[in-house]
């Protein structure tokens, strides 16, 4: 039985970058860039008005006050989207919207609400100086400048970004393919009636969600019987289909002591089959050739706590995030807590934000078999192993599920 | 103008939910169950062990003690997922694995560490109370049971209960669709080069991106041509097939005008057409029929700000989500930051933990145009109309971006 920190080192130290593929940018929000990305462009590519004003000359306003007003002769309007070779002369002007290219020889905006018009004409009062509202040539961007690198995360302002840049494609690190193997002579498949000794399979969902929630794609080999010739070949076939292979046990020790033989029997390198965890210590991770091996135990809150703490920081560290572990924080007890000894307890709370802190409420029973406890839950309470009894006002670590 | 509150407020108020529909459950994480939640059987659905271990009578284990150990008859194994038919009679004892069905007369279950075997028996150390380590049946629940009730946001953990409960589908409240329209005759696609008065379209990518995050699909109608006909047909259009529209306006004034005069010409109701925030400002909002109508401002950052602002929450909201509005939280400056008067202002900034606080860190120019600018940050500071001048150490209310 190993410590939960070895177990997350260890799992670190194996899950590494699987590769690259080339996606196009509206596939790529939470991966993360293998590739830098540069500007193929001046931007903006052309002088442009920051505002929608006047473009003139400012050497023109040169005196002017609200005593001292001084017309400009509107010569017409420049659009955005609008291409202007239009040049201006002196005491000239052009209307001119916000984007719009600045005209030739002009040198400087004045916005709408500073300026008042008759006719054809567009009255200052106050002087303007040169650059004024005005967008410079390649004052953002030259072709060839980093704009975001290598290891970025991707959300919707780089994909907006990407699109501004004229990427529609863009290299990330590769997702997984987790390969799930459920087994468990008592389970029945969602739709069958439960009884004589059968429950019915939901891990494969729960696990499912997780896994696809984080963009993963799942090759599902459903509940396979607990059959050493049958998990072999299934076991074997995921472990060449797919990057991460996990199993959900049955809930007999014999089913688990199937899995451990045939890593045996394939030569995979078992790194450990006990974590000092509760709920989840029979979880056992194993490496063969670049893949990962997790064997996670059948009981659903057990499964669901294992995942969330060990194999989601796994995926997300193969898919190249620095930030993959999962976020804890200080979490007042709202009420008095009593556990046994030995092991790490994680504990389902309701944690509440109050006064700019979280506390921490019981919802109940923590059997481990028990899903309606999870769905009362927000969050998990970190116990660490020789802790036994906790009173109310007492901070502990905690983190949030399914977050 | 109208104020950031009172947008939120009359948004809020015209946002409501749509409609359910039924959806195969692992389509449903994140969604909101439109139903109940009952069970459909008794949990477990016998009596069940609780541990590896074995299966017999209490009243047989009376007096045993380290002193006075007791060899019991061992008749077999029940593994989980076998029905066992089979009665024990005084002395005898069945090996029986965690989640295996209970032999009738047996009514506690030792676990394996605490006994000793030899050939076909084993022997006890201790009495076994009734009912010890069995989870007894119907004991988590009975049919009819409320086991979710509607309104309950749905997670992995939820799928993994639905599956438990032989539900392979439920009924959900309905994502709206939401019609994306982008105009600006300033704007050209993604694979065209720039120059000449032009930009490419940023805002569908980053748009679509975020509305997909939220599990909502999108009908994009593209970049539509500054041109009052053309606009009116699509808008009509967009209004017929989807329930929200969102139109990302070009840079000049004149644009907004020709939506605003055919929301007036369809009779739509212009809720209000300009809002007191800085980026932003010139976010309208309109109710025609049933049908939500975003106008967002043209530029990268304006646009996203006000996507995140007022149409997430509108979208979670007719989503049936109970926590529609983003989370706020207090951020102590780490540096003084200096604003112009007027308007509530969405400072793009780092938010950096430290002690349990989040500290807010300049990343750079604010311009609205500039999605480098977000693309360095993580986090906004809202800063109050009147504010101008903040120093280090000041706290103001902040929120993350894109989470």
């Amino acid at each position: 039985m190993i410590s939960v920190s070895d177990t997350l080192r260890i799992i670190s130290e194996e899950a590494k970058i699987i590769g690259k593929e080339k996606l196009d940018i509206l596939s790529c929000n939470g991966l993360v860039l293998a590739e830098d990305i540069l500007s193929k462009d001046y931007l903006p590519p052309f002088d442009k008005s920051a505002m929608d004003g006047y473009a003139l000359r400012s050497c023109d306003t040169l005196g002017i006050s609200d005593e001292n007003p001084k017309g400009f002769k509107v010569k017409g309007v420049i659009k955005a989207g609008q291409w202007c070779t239009e040049s201006i002369k002196e005491g000239e002007a052009y209307k001119i919207m916000t984007g719009a290219p600045i005209p030739l020889q002009a040198d400087c905006v004045i916005e709408v609400e500073k300026v008042t018009t008759e006719g054809d004409k567009v009255y200052l009062y106050n002087e303007v100086k040169e650059e004024n509202h005005v967008i410079k040539f390649g004052e953002e961007l030259h072709p060839g400048n980093l704009v975001l690198h290598k290891g970025s995360e991707i959300r919707p302002a780089e994909i907006g970004l990407f699109a501004s840049l004229g990427y529609k494609e863009v290299e990330v690190y590769k997702r997984p393919v987790v390969g799930l193997i459920i087994t468990g002579d008592e389970l029945v498949a969602i739709e069958d009636s439960i009884g004589q000794g059968k429950i019915r399979n939901s891990n494969e969902y729960a696990i499912t969600s997780m896994l696809t929630t984080m963009g993963i794609k799942v090759l599902s080999f459903g509940i396979v019987k607990d059959d050493k010739a049958v998990l072999t070949k299934v076991i074997k076939e995921a472990l060449e289909k797919t990057d991460v292979v996990i199993t959900s046990g049955g809930a007999s020790a014999g089913d688990y002591d199937f899995v451990e033989d045939i890593l045996k029997e394939i030569d995979a390198d078992i790194k450990f089959n006990s974590v000092a965890i509760k709920p989840g210590k029979p979880i056992s991770f194993a490496t063969y050739k670049d893949k990962l091996f997790f064997s996670l135990p059948g009981n659903p809150l057990s499964a669901i706590t294992t995942f969330e703490q060990f194999i989601e920081p796994a995926c997300k560290k193969i898919m190249g995030k620095e930030q993959y572990m999962k976020e804890e924080f200080p979490v007042i007890l709202a009420e008095d807590f009593k556990v046994r000894k030995g092991r790490v307890k994680l504990i389902y709370v309701r944690l509440v934000k109050e006064n700019n802190n979280y506390y921490a409420y019981k919802i109940g029973s923590q059997s481990s078999n028990k899903l309606t406890t999870i769905s009362k839950a927000n969050g998990v309470l970190i116990v660490p192993e020789d802790y036994t009894y906790m009173k109310a006002g007492e901070v502990l670590q905690g983190r949030f599920i399914f977050k």
